[in-house]
């Protein structure tokens, strides 16, 4: 094709793929550029239409820095986290089912005993967490490695706060004992909202859409051998169960959170993978 | 839908558009996450692919500035801007076709007068460059305005160059005489390439392709009663015709470049479409 033309428009952009690009590569690009093209022509876009396109996707890699990320949270709120996500965690029924690992995971946190609290701000409403790391047939995994963290008493995460929580307040990582368990002291999650001063936010706001978040713990098991297990237990009766702006949510990781002298407790078992 | 599975992906995110949004906001946002899951479900990223996918989008927003529009290059070199511009613009037989705007435009430009030059740094070979702009039955226009800008002598616009070039180098707003005439002095402008050093280079690099546009001048003719036409005119012979990196080369716009007494010389009649 000479010259491009609006009916050949895919064709004469794919047309311009080198013969040695990559295939992978290859076939990501030919897929993008056939759903782009169709999505313009579906839609006709006006002009300003367009620029206000462009204005989003400028904006909302402008608001990005070390702390926020908030082209995973567009993907988030898109349900394509939680799409590739599904694509690339397809389990077997009976191991653990996975869930987005958000962008306030933090590498780096602190070991901690078996029982430790990882609360580090005093607020909130106490929480014991504990239950087994196994494989998939139920056999305890001693050794694995238990990564949590979540929102404080005030529903925020440190790195949201800096300088107003202690850092790395509300994680901590634990190492399962010889029989699979593991234990620790945390508070009650709380429902939050993603950030909603950004790109994204307006995005949800045209949408009718709320920015909330059913309260939840983040984990990530690890075990030698097994499948790294990235998920979130969910605190049964929240009101965003069903409703969660990242659609998070699946039905197996639902918890109860009971009242337990004077505190509450929780236990998620979580069954490990194999890897192949 | 309760909660968000992969076969449902598209239907659990449509399922949270409120009733009560915008129609065309929804049937834009339907048609987007249509095609971004059915691309997303085409390809199956790995999770490092879409990490590099969102490393991608965050870098093209983070090196925008006052000068500099990453997304606008992501856009043409994709050849959007040429399909919306296509959309937008479909242009009965016989008016002059319509080109991408590109993003090197600046209102603003100096007024001049017909035959005055837009060449403020003494460098390129002097070019004179006439026409007429008429409608579309050949009958001349008085009083539009035709704004003209084009790289400098080195291959460079002014806003890519500051403190280098003057201010408003190559660059003029004329007004078309009783007979729909316009006349400028300009260089022969060059081939040159789009920048390189931000995302979008990166991405024509992965793809095999090169960054180079066919040399152009960039036109916006507008007069009362009459669409704004907004295109370009390329030298005829010129090597990147048929690779223009953006796609906007089309047939009509090719022009011959002639020596004329120890300059060269273009002509360029536009034939501008009446409003609905």
């Amino acid at each position: 094709m000479k010259y491009f033309t609006e009916e050949h428009s895919e064709q004469a952009v794919l047309g311009r793929l080198s013969p040695d690009v990559d295939p992978r590569f290859r076939q990501i690009m030919e897929s993008a550029v056939r759903h782009l093209h169709a999505f313009v022509k579906e839609v006709e876009p006006t002009m300003d239409e367009w620029t206000r396109a462009i204005q989003f996707l400028t904006a909302t890699g402008q608001i990005c820095d070390d702390r926020r990320q908030e082209w995973i949270l567009a993907s988030d709120t898109l349900g394509v986290s939680m799409l590739v996500d599904a694509i690339n965690h397809r389990r077997p029924d009976g191991a653990t089912e996975n869930t987005v690992l958000g962008p306030f995971h933090v590498s780096g946190a602190p070991q901690r005993a078996n029982g430790d609290s990882i609360c580090l701000d005093q607020k909130g409403e106490v929480c014991r967490v504990s239950g087994k790391v196994t494989d998939e047939a139920g056999r305890p995994i001693a050794g694995a490695s238990v990564d949590v963290w979540q929102t404080n008493g005030d529903g925020f995460y440190d790195v949201q706060q800096p300088g107003e929580q202690p850092s790395m307040n509300m994680r901590g990582l634990f190492t399962t004992e010889w029989d699979g368990r593991y234990a620790f002291v945390t508070v009650k999650p709380l429902p939050y909202s993603i950030p909603t001063d950004g790109p994204v936010g307006a995005l949800l706001n045209a949408m009718g859409r709320h920015a909330m978040r059913p309260a939840h713990i983040h984990f990530i098991a690890t075990a030698p051998g097994y499948e790294t297990l990235v998920t979130h237990i969910f605190v049964k009766g929240d009101p965003y169960l069903e409703s969660d702006a990242v659609f998070g949510v699946k039905e197996s990781l639902i918890v109860d959170f009971e009242p337990d002298d004077g505190a509450w407790k929780a236990g998620f078992d979580m069954k490990l993978k194999k890897t192949d």
